[in-house]
């Protein structure tokens, strides 16, 4: 895929963001995808390709919004930025069958994606040109189920676990409210904190993480190994606040 | 590497390729290369270390071809690179000891073959001044056995694994013709498929991958840990068609 | 973290380096970041962050020294580059919670070090305006035991465990003297050589590596496994020579 960038984009910068997403986890690459983006520049094409239906009919999804142009599958990869966005404008643009010819039938990263993001870096191409306009709404949507709040109680999944073993949950806190409890598979598991450095070694804890939602972590260690836990776990979180 | 690349060429892109190869892979970052190096744009300047022999006598090899250059120690890793020239034209140099004094006697990574081609890529040195000219033939072969194609039989060998768990076979299809069936170590694994989305869920297909030669995958999963295949695992195939 | 340099320092290119620290491992990064500084070319900023204390009290330290800026938390992570300095000349600036507000608690690399870095890269920040000038010898020191040489011997510890397996050591030879036989948790393990193929395939050996200081390795397998080895283990060498 960098070969095929820095053949159409010689002089864009290319930043490698993501390579820590489980293979084929769709759901996964959109939350970091949105939470990342905001922290880039504007102007940025983000080339996404986390992509278990490469081959199959599935179209190409082009999205302005935010300053930014993202280039995906269109299986559900921005669902979440396009959640994000809310009332904020976009433009949406789907193409298909039309880009793959010559393609290899099973790297569409590196034949499809990263020519047309290439492309649209380097001003070679408008994304109107990849594809027929259509509403936000026609995108495919996150392909996994959300967070609910209720009452007092978050209820998500586990989406993401670092390389320390934090594990990263999809439940954002409500306005002015706090986790004071997490049950992982409805066994209580920490403590309420606001960093690692507020609980004792080895302690594991729950704070609101640099992702905007809620954590579990172990200081000084690894929570995932800790609770034997993986991504896709089911959380839930008591809050305390107004 | 990155530190001694950006010192004598700071403002040529640095690309990482191939982290994943295995250590002292040859013939693995042999295949990788070959098969990489037509996506990155002419002019690239290829610096590659596999360097099972580092501080023995081996030389340093530079191969100028298909408008890249090529830096790397001569152990056979411009094996499949030279292979798939086939009769266009290129030029090979070789290099000895004068380029290791100074140097740690276990990282030419670092102090020899990067400092090579970062000043390659600037332009402040030109091969013909790092070794004499040889004839192609002079640079050492790739250093493993070769598919062999029998009739309608294909036998060859598994040279990388990726990081979904696909195995990638150094057999590339006959014009024309398409794997119909696959055995790995005598056993009969998968079916043919054009792309994953053409089998079921967890089935095991082969097909012609992006590499240019036949791969092993399973749909949503990892066909090495299906298989209990690695690396180096023999494969044979039976091909349909003209 | 580098969406955060991008945005504040579009034209500088950026480096990953050490992406193979172990989480949390301040002195691991340490003994990298000295090793590989003098490597890079004068001018680079480096944003260090391997912070177990974020959250905590622990402050911002700036060092400018051998032509080069280090942004990292005043852990300690600084500290080998103070110590291999030695009476060269350098600058130290430490600073506090006034570069938290606005920060998450526990992602100070994408929220504090990299935009400070970026904005020292880009020349639109000072380091005597990230806070007050402080002699060298306030940074935090080192936080692990450094080695001891006692006549013949030397006593250390393996500091990294390189992806080959090799088990690399704090140990540096005195001048003029070299390694003649290792030990590792009181087991003799190694014959000395300069380089891998200097013994036999499988063999162990203790050589000088391209860190200046004594590692173990194995020949054409990995040391950390063969001696079931980790980083942190103990090793003592006899030196031979003058």
């Amino acid at each position: 895929m960098k070969g095929a960038l820095a053949t159409r984009a010689p002089a864009e910068p290319v930043i490698d963001l993501g390579h820590d997403v489980e293979p084929q986890a769709v759901d996964e690459a959109a939350f970091l995808l949105a939470s990342a983006f905001p922290h880039f520049p504007p102007r940025t094409v983000f080339a996404c390709v986390v992509d278990p239906g490469v081959g199959s009919a599935r179209e190409i999804a082009v999205l302005e919004a935010a300053g930014r142009t993202f280039v995906a599958p269109d299986n559900g990869l921005l669902g979440l930025v396009v959640e994000r966005l809310g009332a904020q404008e976009g433009r949406a643009f789907l193409a298909g069958r039309e880009w793959y010819s010559g393609a290899s039938a099973t790297f569409h990263g590196r034949d499809v994606f990263a020519p047309i993001a290439a492309r649209l870096a380097a001003g070679a191409l408008r994304a109107e040109e990849v594809g027929r306009e259509v509403p936000l709404a026609a995108l495919a949507p996150y392909p996994a189920p959300r967070p609910r709040i209720e009452g007092r109680r978050g209820l998500g999944r586990v989406v993401h676990v670092d390389r320390f073993g934090d594990l990263v949950t999809d439940i954002a806190p409500p306005p002015g409210r706090t986790a004071r409890r997490a049950w992982l598979a409805g066994r209580e598991v920490a403590q309420a904190a606001r960093t690692y450095a507020d609980v004792e070694p080895g302690a594991l804890l729950v704070y609101e993480g640099s992702f905007g939602t809620l954590e579990v972590a172990c200081r000084g260690g690894s929570a995932a190994r800790a609770l034997d836990a993986r991504r896709g776990a089911e959380v839930e979180v008591e809050f305390e606040g107004a």
